[in-house]
């Protein structure tokens, strides 16, 4: 497994659902940043279960615990060891599956490759990993205090938040508890969430994010495009399908002539089709991308699947699981985005002389 | 810069459009691989300029030599190095640029990250450095000959093919100048090409990617799973704007219910909106999917930009361009495609005891 | 920083001496090793502090924990979390030296490069993180069981343990407190430790490290040669001055007629000037190398030094510590040469095909 | 294979002795350096074969070509690829060996590890390899220009130069061709090898490097210590066989009490025992180290050795090798201590904010 990510600034990761503690170690942070551990919690908060009517009901505190490399409120240069320990375990909720290949789970392939599998809240699959990222992610956002990131909720099934995020407000995001700031359709979307897990259902979604603030100059071209490597980054968040940054999709319809981004005498640009990034290079324009999430594959239905015996099973979710995961991959795609920003902008300094 | 890809089997470039050599090395690839040159010089082949009514006419012979690590017909396990020599270099094509950025190329940001600007032909960011990519990409498939990769061309601007591949003869994908599998489309997608080409304008489009016969395992977990680093590849590729696999985007507006792909009992599922890959790990089923391209910045009409001075200046594109990019990716796709699904090949190999 | 070993087998580590904790978190460890714990925790009891008369009377329990990873006894693959709860952490004994720089200690130039100084203990320069390292060895052993990893003190001060490995049984380098297999050599030894303790002052020495039953081909050259990356990990250790294999530095005053190894026609060899390594890669043949400790920095005698202003301060060393490190350096060597080993022995399996 | 060295600022070669080209691409270079490539030939001279009566007779231009990267005279942060093109190659010299394994050299071990052998000239494993890391310690030299790298011969076979370097003149070392700063020694050294020669007998050496001017700060503790990464590099070059810095070896014998570096009120220290490595950063006093070369493998005296079917064969070296490798390792040694210290100042600039 590679449980690592970042060049100079990195994160690596341990844990499963169901054992003692997840966490992690930062690594590369420079020494001298001030760091509010406060504003690290409240950022494991926003991702926590259980924080709404439309996320899973499980408990956690999720509580983070710094080991090391903080010294009277600064980072001292060494790697910073941290973890959340695990409270709310009911493996005996999984206890059911231990023999069964959930549908659009891991649980098949994981058996496959390792030759064993921990069953117990889907072991390392689980997207409780996802809370150390956010932990990182607040760290970094603190390295990179004056980039502002902000993700939201664009899409829940097949309500759309059409506005361009230029026609947002978007201190507004977390007014609500599906993270969208428009509230006429933020109604419509946690509606849209109640009655999907009244049915017993999930749904599927998108966020959006915007960086603005944004110095020239971070990414490094050829392989380490600034979106190549925010790809990689929300492409590892679970359930993610798709990503796409600038003009993206539509952009592949579009001719040059109406795409090219025609520049101001300052440098900035008219239009910012490009999405704020040039040969993999930020421009200095607001950077904005899409992430598209698949439903959840745990649902409250009964379905016919398989056991590790080939045999066929009928199996219905338990435990307590996310109707839509959108409201709480807010967080998640804020964390990476900051992780990889953070990294570049101490790349960036070994650039030139 | 970080001009490196891959883990174990990793593929370093160098090369300017307009400097004596491009070229690359590649290690980690393990001794004993037999490998045909001419298979490696097919795929430059597909990719050269020149080769159509519909790509750009610069003429380059684009010949691979290989300099190391193949002796008496195999891989010896040392670092493979290679390099294609420029030979049609008309730098004097970019002198009433050498001032001036741009819109929508990489000029500025360059300008502003470095400090300086090769100017000819765009210097290193220019997509010339693809073709060391599908030599290493060629590489790439004869380490793991039995996966099957095939890309096509699904949309040049609105002209889409909506059918699914598996409704599609991919072995006619290279049949046509636009490598679109369906003859009918294929058509007008080449029409659509000319056309825009006349305007003195450039097209986007879409390269559609489909893996066969690919063993369960491969892809490594947490931070290296197969679709983030096929993202991360893919996104690698100058113009490219977004990546979605399976569902993708669609996915999001999907219910659970819907979306889950049940299992048949010898592990294959029903359905494949997962794309053939769960939990960052291929479960042996087809892996699909799309890449989209922007239109091509360099345009053949008028166009109001900056000079490096921040004065307003006219300009228009001179040299030899692609009025779409499209045909000549596919076999780029496949290439990154390739060394992906190699590396991980490798990496498969110490999984588990 | 960079608190990061290995390629595929990594250990990413944390911890300062008088923080929370202290851990680790191994990645990149095969799924299905059966793990025994308890043997983890007799390495760690082979290292730890108030093990005899001759190492610091410090008392800590050393005892880990694991915090994922291992399910049912074995790997699972996913990255192994583990943690040391400090326990004894007298940070009063440091407080007379929050200002001042210990001389050949690493305060200075800590101070210098991240414009902060963790005090207490050292903070992350502590040779407490050594334990950290003897758990990822001890699971490192249990990958590469069929090798046999001795180390063994060969000198302490000017009292040398003159004969070859060959001659001596290293069965018993374990057998008395300071770890050297000649019992007589040992008893001077000890004899001259606890003399030096009772001057207040501190002495160097020498650990062997012996490699047998290891299998031909494990190193990577060019860059990652067994000897290079056992010199790398040696020289990760705290009071490490010096790294030889093989002949070594006497190697340097030898003819090419006297040092060439003489091939047997079973491809042994019947001399082994090259200590089991030619080209980088193990041939098979015993690998013996020697790593020399200088003197413990930290002596219970009055010495001017200065502090942070860079005024003259007179000091006394306080708190607990080693006259001589090298009885506990020897499970450290270990280690790490476990490490490296699993690490090739994981890599070597990508060689060829 | 691992063909590659650096983190921020890294070497990835290739290249066989007989091979077309050998060669190298050097990434993570910033943008701005003015390079001097005369500077660059002129330390590829010193290493160059057949430049004096104790070397190989051998004659190769070893002409470095640079193919990208460097436009106007500086660097432009794009990668420099960079050849040296083959012109003597004698490859009949070896076909007296193709099925040979000589003694002590690699045939052995790379023949198992890799299943094949490339038998001209030794292949990948040629020490002609080093003259890429010239080339590229060469560039580094010119990034860390305030920096000052002398390496000299301080022993051949038994004949050593005793005195510190602080009471020879650095500047004398390239005044003979044996590379020793003091003139009586290496006219004992010359005579030596001359005798050695005339016996078709090799004698090993030791090379000793001194860095005067360094700032305090580099290195990257806890695994990439100064001298750990030193060790590695140095431990890399053919024939090494142990690495000592400051105190080495010697300090192994010594007392806290002799062995501390009593520091001054500027904080320099009044000895230099640490040999101006504390905790593995720099502490702006001169580093020196030694490294011990074994003596060439290859004589010119007939040796019994085996075939590749494990036959006993009689065999006599041919071809043009040197009597002893030290006087042209001492530039080599430079190269790459200029890579480890030029990689160390680009991550020193992120080590604080």
């Amino acid at each position: 497994m590679s449980n690592r990510i970042g060049k100079i600034l990195t994160l690596t990761t341990f844990g499963e659902s169901h054992g003692k503690a997840i966490g992690g170690i930062i690594d590369g942070c420079p020494a001298g940043i001030a760091i509010n551990i406060e504003k690290v919690q409240e950022e494991l908060n926003r991702r926590k279960p259980g924080q709404s009517s439309i996320v899973t009901q499980r408990k956690e505190p999720d509580e983070v615990e710094f080991l090391s490399g903080i010294f009277e409120g600064k980072t001292t240069g060494a790697s910073i060891g941290f973890q959340i320990v695990n409270t709310n375990q009911r493996s005996k909720d999984y206890s059911h599956i231990a023999e069964t290949y959930r549908p659009s789970h891991a649980d098949f392939t994981y058996s496959q490759k390792y030759g064993n599998r921990d069953y117990r809240g889907g072991g390392r699959t689980s997207a409780r990993e996802t809370a150390n990222w956010v932990v990182a992610g607040a760290i970094a956002k603190q390295i990179i205090s004056d980039i502002k990131i902000t993700a939201y909720t664009s899409s829940v099934g097949n309500i759309h938040l059409e506005k361009s995020y230029k026609n947002l407000d978007l201190s507004l995001a977390d007014s609500n508890i599906v993270r969208c700031p428009d509230e006429k359709i933020a109604t419509q979307m946690i509606d849209k969430i109640h009655q999907i897990r009244k049915e017993g259902d999930t749904i599927g979604g998108v966020v959006t994010c915007v960086i603005q603030n944004i110095p020239v100059g971070l990414g490094e071209p050829i392989f380490d495009k600034l979106h190549a490597r925010l790809a990689h980054a929300m492409l590892s968040i679970n359930a993610v399908k798709g990503f796409e940054y600038g003009s993206g999709f539509k952009g592949a319809t579009m001719k040059g002539s109406e795409h090219n981004d025609i520049f101001n005498t300052d440098g900035t640009t008219q239009t910012n089709f490009s999405g704020g990034i040039q040969g993999g290079i930020s421009n200095g324009m607001d950077i904005y991308f899409r992430v598209a999430f698949k439903p959840v594959a745990t649902i409250m239905q009964s379905q016919t699947t398989i056991n590790s015996k080939g045999e066929q099973v009928e199996m219905k979710g338990k435990g307590r699981h996310d109707p839509c995961v959108v409201p709480r991959a807010v967080p998640i795609v804020e964390a990476l985005t900051a992780m990889v920003l953070a990294d570049f902008t101490l790349l960036n300094k070994v650039g030139k002389i």
